[in-house]
């Protein structure tokens, strides 16, 4: 027990800014009190979900969102705050450039718009220290002839090719992958075999990362997990739940099980480590910015704990002798055991209140930002 | 073959007034020269699509995008440019208020405002001379436990009853069903057995729509046509296509083998007449306006036009001797065989241009609304 | 608490008959040993799940496999095995007459034969005392064009009219819907609508079932439940679990957290009471037969207990304030518990071992099963 | 013209012997009259589809189904009927040993036997001439925890090596994946990523099948095409048509535009020669077999000749222009074409009836076979 409770001390899952934003649906983006204005304020949100969970002590930045005239200020500012800055998000979708693509756009003069600002993320990251950039690319088609699907790939490989060759030593990408949306006939990127296989040509510093709401419907997660750290090229996961498309759910709020099945494969792969890169990148449209970032922590917290609470010896006598249902019942004995007494120790033993979401809700956090953050404009979609 | 053209020349489809606005994702609207700033501008390109195919006579409006102050004039200026008023849409999910329902909300007070909406949408079909009002209801929820389903279900059916004994003698309303978007767990009307079940207690002035473009993967639509003919409930579509989810692409671009299955249905079940209206409700995000409607226009006809050219007779035959591969061969030589020169016939007996594609770019209305409307407000989700 | 315990005390949960025969996929079927070679040692394993769980009183006879030429001789032997015959399930796809449909035959002579066969399945009803037929058709078919959509709901019509007819005054059947498989292309029953659409013409004695493993991706089973529920119209479950189409694993296996959310239904619904049948109807390939059927009835057991354990009240004032993250909480609360402590408390206090898979296994049932059952043809798909 | 009409004469078509047997779903395989009763007879029907179509001149074995004393003389019996033997099929699924599992079993004897009947299957490739083994495992889990995902990987990596290393310097195998069934929770080739990463890995004498039935909802076939010629992985096609899962029926019944558009891709990407291997791999469950494999082979002519019939050029030149409607409307174009009376042109050109399905009706065979077969095993699942 006590391995595992320094296990889940150890756990680090980071928030993305554009989390404490506006957000929505393409029907509406709803407006909420206390939003923040700009970076810093996103910042500064954040550090809330890390105050109280102690699991949180990362942000990724999302260029060109969270561009500023000061980067090495906004890590201090961040430093100050008791978090860092994470991943760079490199965002080629919001520009009417980008409507036929960013680097798999057929012309080359956008092409070059889109790819240098991958380029200039890289450039972000110096600057902040940021070792991960994160690229997820819209580009697709809506229609069967609109583009050469083919030709869409070498333009791709060619623009992952030159950020490859941008990155430092101690620097890497990871690329994401998603079935659909905004594309609704073709995306350049759908699937994990297509993020490996240029992964794999690229070298080391180029990894996959599985976004858990980007899959066709009866897609085994946990099967790309065990495969792809099988292959070295796991380097992280945006922990987003869905019940039908990319729906943008807090993490396990639709499948809990399947959370944890995942959470089983990182750590039987030995992907339980700094190397793979557990993150949150998911908008709540319709609860509390805060919390809703706080119950995503948490829920990667109990999953990762059952999951830890498999009897791996158990587990694999039972299946070296094809009992299936001893098998099955090893792991769902963890999988059905109550973790929120471990994490509340966890949490005591770190100097927190065991209960996250109530210490937020007591700290009158949120009144303050409500009634401080009046006029400016509202970070959000584009913001 | 007269029979067959004379079908074709009375086919009406109805273009919706959003169509001709900017459209896009939650991730992007992209902006196009030339699109509408108001309902009289709409109806403009509206028309345009009814000058080359001859084929969409009426326009549906959307309330409150298309509010205006005299829907009398709006009506005569629809009449002077050869169209009329078609289905009125009542939009209950643009407002802060709607951000957990609109006629389901748990809240009394937005209830009321909702139900409201909906009667003041029956007092512009009065004003209009529009007899059918389309409801769909972006209601559901996001989480388990968010609301009550239930009780979700008992406040819409209180709606809808108030907004039923409103309605006048010679006024129905369709009732439309989606599975998910934007409410993310339960939608109040997921699937066309809910809607069915709400029009069959309010009695016959309530029918089901069905949109092409709302269902789980795999459902077979087709079916849900005939089920509702043979039960007197299928009050119209939405020609929407999709791939994926809710794509709202041109109709028949992604499945045009399925669009011949459906309009073989509804022509098999009686329902090629008046009564069941045939409506495009589908944004295009990324190409042109109004040559996306026209073609979305002539891929309906096209599938119209070979539903008609099924040998009804053999297959019958076929049918009922158990020729599993002779009734299939039958049905799919009216699919395999190219209608594009009846079609033209068709046109270029009306006196229309064969090809209506190629008149509209020939016509110069895109140069010239491209040139005129510059400075205002473009429409759009939202306007 | 004792309100729950006494709720779970009064659980009852069918299994079927076929569960305890081979089975298996088109690839193969797995021969196990000891399996039953008759319907008398079928029961004879069924109340083995009964003895242990305290919680399978009832078995569902499926004709013709289950053909015996005594009922009455068959309903005593289940009598003193301290089990009874649950519900009779008319099996109408096994005879090559029914390659093309049963009941929606286009061939006249095979419909009559069909519905023979169903109003043979009431009189064993009234021979065994059952009050509930299962009716599930297989009808369908493979190919556009094969046979007339509508034709086949006329037949369907036909003849569930002369089953309702046939029914006694405590009788009832339950029509079973299914999106596909065996037919590929349109299924005569596919969706919740269609069968409720059938019952709700036929009157109180037609109701719906549930089988959690037959719908389309994505599909909301509690909204349906609930629906159901508040039309009077739920006869039953069939619990089976699935990853993808009907898998027909143990209950709860794939997504225990659904089977939770539609026991909450069932007992919000006031659907916690004899009128709706807790059955199971699944075959289990690759394990034993009986710890297979025993694990899914605690499964069932569990998820029950936890949708009892449901504070209502803090959830319905959560629900009316509009607190998204409150109203969840509260949900989930109660699915994080572990409740296999008090049911195992449950169990103890019926004079049950706490831990039935534990005690079967201990029993030696298996061993002298595989033992004496040598020789005879065992009982599966088609025996 | 003269260009498609020759790629068309050129084109080859497997089918595959157990396609001329018995079929079924797990609920009822179908007896149909003349079926075969051994190898000898099946390929006596396949040479009937290449005698009709001049489309099909080889045809697939499956071992242990294919199983004779004789290759050498079965392969003398094909050349003598027209036809020769073409790709061989290692089914290791139909054993009670491979219950969990046949390479990837946790059991090292049964992962031997599994083993040594793929080395068996290259023995029959060096008897019989050919030059193609094609690998399928049904293997994967039913329940989580079952067994080890990553160690199945281990297994088959090590299974794939050793008969790889057995291939002659023609030989080749490939690898098929599919998303589920028989296995039900995980699949251990489940996706076109699996089988490309073990392929590449081995070399270039190991490449990926594309089972056009195999793949989750919503899954962009075409877009799989492309990647897998873009990295010269992609060995060739079962052109399996589905609705909703494996359902095994006629290519291009289900989606002929699906079909379509991976033509084209084959097309556009090189795959149009010897090395892309066009095959059937289907069973058809409730129609005449011959004549179902007739219409497969018919069915991709068509979806042949209107790919071919794509204007490249005008397609490129709209795509470049980023012109989204001008290019799908190229891209329709050729689709909306009736190919018929072209490929009824070819088949003259060669000698051959016009009208493969007539032809064959007309000459008399089925009845013929229908008449002599009589007694003995009939093949079909498991013969």
């Amino acid at each position: 027990m006590s391995d595992i409770k320094a296990a889940l001390r150890a756990q680090a899952i980071e928030t993305p800014s554009w989390a404490y934003g506006n957000s929505g649906t393409r029907f509406k983006v709803f407006a909420q009190r206390g939003v923040p204005r700009d970076p810093y304020e996103k910042l500064a949100d954040a550090a809330q979900v890390h105050a109280h969970t102690g699991a949180a002590p990362s942000v990724a930045l999302h260029i060109p969102w969270d561009k500023v005239d000061d980067y090495a200020d906004l890590a201090a500012h961040a430093s100050n705050l008791g978090v860092r800055i994470g991943a760079i998000n490199s965002n080629v979708f919001q520009d009417d450039d980008y409507m036929l693509g960013s680097v798999t756009n057929p012309d080359p003069r956008v092409r070059r718009k889109a790819t240098d600002h991958l380029l200039e993320c890289v450039d972000i990251m110096d600057a902040t220290g940021s070792d991960t950039l994160k690229l997820w690319f819209s580009d697709g088609t809506n229609y069967p002839g609109q583009d050469d699907i083919r030709s869409r790939q070498d333009r791709l490989a060619e623009a992952l090719a030159e950020v490859y060759d941008r990155l430092g030593d101690d620097q890497r990408f990871l690329l994401e992958y998603k079935l659909f949306e905004p594309a609704f006939y073709t995306t350049d990127v759908p699937d994990w075999g297509t993020a490996y296989a240029h992964c794999v040509k690229l070298g080391p510093k180029a990894q996959v990362v599985v976004d858990t709401g980007h899959h066709a419907p009866g897609t085994n997660i946990e099967f790309i997990v065990a495969f792809l750290l099988r292959e070295g090229k796991l380097g992280g996961f945006d922990f987003n739940s869905r019940f039908y498309a990319d729906d943008d759910l807090m993490a396990g709020a639709a499948d809990p099980f399947q959370l944890f099945r995942i959470m089983f494969e990182v750590i039987r792969g030995g992907g339980y480590t700094e190397d793979v890169a557990f993150m949150l990148d998911q908008c709540h449209n319709i609860e509390a910015k805060i919390p809703g970032q706080i119950r995503s922590v948490m829920n990667i917290q109990e999953a990762t704990a059952k999951a830890l609470l498999v009897d791996r010896e158990a587990l694999s006598a039972a299946q070296a002798a094809g009992d299936v249902l001893g098998a099955n019942a090893v792991f769902m004995d963890a999988y059905n055991t109550d973790v929120r007494p471990i994490l509340a120790e966890v949490r005591v033993e770190q100097g927190l209140d065991p209960d996250p979401m109530a210490a937020y809700a007591r700290s009158g956090y949120f009144e303050k930002i409500a009634a401080e953050r009046v006029g400016g404009n509202q970070a959000g979609w584009g913001a």
